[in-house]
């Protein structure tokens, strides 16, 4: 299936180091179990993500402003970009719990920063909305992204199965990105 | 107690306004029931603040690229720096589940942030330390400062308490001091 500005692959890399991602993933406590757990939570996650986005989409759409950084400066919500962000984002859960965080994967986190930021935030959609999403957003929605996935882990887990771990891979994994997505943000080579 | 450097209460206030942070707390998914949730934390942690920061401190130690934000530019960890940080760090575990995310509140969360970026790391405590804590590590700490603090509340619960409503709301919270300690660091307006 095409997924429109869906890049993975064909970004140029060299922004963030190999070492750097491994001192990230030594913060975030990133571990093997947490990358079979990731595997794993992807497997009970891959025909659900429609309805995860559901979840998220609702969420977006009953807060006007998150909603605002998918709408017209006029405020009205635009549904072809909406559309368009919603292909890759389905993308990125599945991306993220395959990650092998080589430098394709890491490429691409950078790009999806640039995405959301002044950088390159609208272009590759072609829409007439907000020119960045605030960094304060960016890190806040680590909590709803993270905490509406249990259910849909819940209900499909078998007797064998962590979700608790599957929970706790998941929330390192989306901090993880939104630590990566940060740095076209930050000032002064803060990041 | 005395706790060098801790100004809360004394900070000029308006670098983030209330509707912005209420704002920011919908982001979260905060809700009263997590702030009930946080007050009972915070009665569980409060005579073990001692032992979760010598976890803390034991995770900072143990990782060099994190330890290396409370050393000399040579690379020796400063005992006085780590131990004024570490009275601060404690009352910040007993502000943040007792919050009333007033005026004061949010003026010191901005004095917080900035404390970690260049605006004003080593200034409070007189370090000769490295200039800035980056961006990136100070999101990606939101893992370990949260998974950290549950067989803390399991040590003390009773039949009564919801450790796991207790967890989701220690979250929220870290990362809604992350997002707001992440203002100083971002560029262009687009926090």
């Amino acid at each position: 299936m095409h997924i429109h500005g869906y890049t993975f692959g064909q970004v140029a890399s060299g922004a963030v180091s190999a070492d750097e991602l491994g001192r990230l993933c030594d913060s975030v406590l990133f571990g093997d179990d947490d990358r079979a757990a990731l595997r794993r939570a992807g497997e009970l996650l891959d025909d659900q993500i429609d309805a995860l986005l559901d979840v998220w989409y609702g969420f977006v759409g009953s807060q006007p402003h998150l909603l605002k950084q998918f709408s017209t400066p006029a405020g009205a919500p635009i549904g072809d970009y909406l559309d368009k962000v919603r292909g890759r984002f389905g993308q990125w859960v599945r991306d993220t719990c395959a990650a092998d965080y080589g430098d394709d994967w890491l490429a691409y986190q950078h790009e999806i920063g640039r995405r959301h930021a002044r950088a390159a935030k609208n272009t590759t959609d072609g829409a007439d909305s907000t020119a960045y999403v605030p960094m304060r957003d960016l890190i806040a929605l680590i909590v709803p992204i993270t905490v509406t996935v249990r259910p849909f882990l819940e209900g499909r887990a078998t007797a064998d199965d962590d979700v608790d771990a599957m929970m706790g891979a998941w929330l390192k994994a989306v901090v993880l990105s939104v630590a990566l997505w940060s740095q076209p943000y930050v000032a002064d080579g803060q990041w």
